[in-house]
């Protein structure tokens, strides 16, 4: 996977800017030309007591050696080797990476989760926060990233995610983007976006956002179990997602069902 | 001009979900690609008391009968009409005059600063807040709408408005879109740009950033006389501007030296 180019690390930048204090709004757009900003950049610096409950609630489960996948500007990796964990962070934005290791994280890399292999070695946790689900990017790339984590992963091991809820709307403009998406063979919550700040914008990539009946259907079948789920009264929450004992690992798994509205194979990313 | 189509009117529905106390982010994209939000709709809906200090004090010196020239969700209509003032609000955005006049303003219509004409009567005071200045779009657009206004001014009429100073910035991107903007003979602080909102995307147009200089010469022979500022420690300032005696009225005035950077047309709208 190439590696991000300055103008194209948005995010990152958001992040720096903040970090040195500077007036930092990220602007996310999708490809139905709606238009948003972020969350922030103050939340992903948050310390833990400012997390959303769910989150706080979820992460007690961590243990071991730690991939946060997405690190962002650390906020995971901070609060984690707080802990006395060993947390390596991953993040496709040099910026973000660059904010996370200023800010105290030990062991952060510039990697895509595409670029995950086992060359990194095991894990006993992997830490999906921020609605990092959405990595996973869709369906079938979904699920091959999670084959490979169970792969990676020790006996016992789990993963911790949090994800938002996409049905649960009223906005006309976002169920009229499911509608597309679903004429299109995405999944519903399947975003295509893009993140800009100041003159800088990310290439289009893929953002998932799934109901927690839609996550369960995915990870069937891929060496996780069933997740369990931590809600709040809005539309997002937090998963804990056990790794399934060796006999029902991937090639012993039923044929899954296709996600709803998905009519045919996922665009080409 | 043409009417904004509902789906252009990103300012105006900004507005409207904000009105209705729905979560409404206006963001602002200029030419170069560089992106940002605008100022919030909290701040077009600002009572008196939480408006800019210079703003504040410029706006006394309003009197007689008001022509309010984009006047957005109605801050500164309530305000005069509240003095005893009578203010027409006028706005490009449905949206917006909608709202300004569900807040109370009670005459606002849909027009173009572009259309404003002497059968919309003679006026007292006009005002162009929120750094409206710009409004005049550039320099040949902004001197022809000087007149026009010089022309349906009462006799000791005078224009109150609000500007930024485009060069009190030490941003890299904004440097570079000074830079940029002079290579293509228009002002340094002459911004093209869109208003987007959800799905809502307004049309590229030009919104004019000046020194205070740059008003001062942009001012002289159009009819009207050097502005008396209200400034601030920031960018930001404010400026009464008194109609010229009729002695000194455009057609006796010297030629004008073009601004600076200028070194051929401006680009055509």
């Amino acid at each position: 996977m190439a590696r991000l180019r300055p103008e194209q690390d948005a995010f990152g930048a958001a992040m720096l800017a903040h970090h040195r204090g500077q007036h930092a709004v990220e602007v996310i757009e999708r490809d139905d030309g709606f238009i948003d900003t972020s969350i922030g950049p103050e939340w992903y610096f948050a310390p833990f007591r400012r997390w959303p409950p769910v989150e706080r609630a979820a992460i007690r489960h961590a243990r071991g050696r730690v991939l946060d996948v997405g690190c962002g500007a650390g906020r995971v990796g901070l609060h984690l080797q707080g802990r006395g964990l060993h947390v390596l962070g991953i993040d496709l934005s040099p910026l973000a990476v660059k904010v996370a290791r200023l800010r105290g994280v030990r062991d952060a890399r510039v990697l895509s989760i595409r670029e995950i292999t086992p060359r990194l070695g095991r894990f006993d946790t992997f830490v999906m926060y921020g609605n990092n689900f959405g990595l996973l990017g869709g369906w079938r790339e979904g699920r091959r990233l999670l084959r490979r984590f169970a792969a990676m992963a020790t006996p016992g091991a789990r993963i911790i995610a949090s994800s938002n809820d996409p049905y649960r709307t009223k906005n006309p403009a976002h169920l009229a983007y499911h509608r597309l998406n679903r004429r299109r063979g995405r999944m519903p919550g399947q975003v295509r976006m893009r993140a800009r700040f100041s003159v800088h914008c990310s290439p289009w990539f893929d953002y998932l956002l799934v109901s927690p009946e839609e996550m369960r259907r995915l990870l069937a079948g891929t060496g996780w179990q069933a997740p369990r789920l931590f809600q709040s009264r809005g539309s997002s929450y937090a998963a804990v997602i056990e790794k399934a004992p060796e006999s029902v690992r991937p090639s012993s798994a039923p044929r899954r069902s296709p996600p709803r509205g998905r009519r045919g194979p996922p665009a080409r990313r």
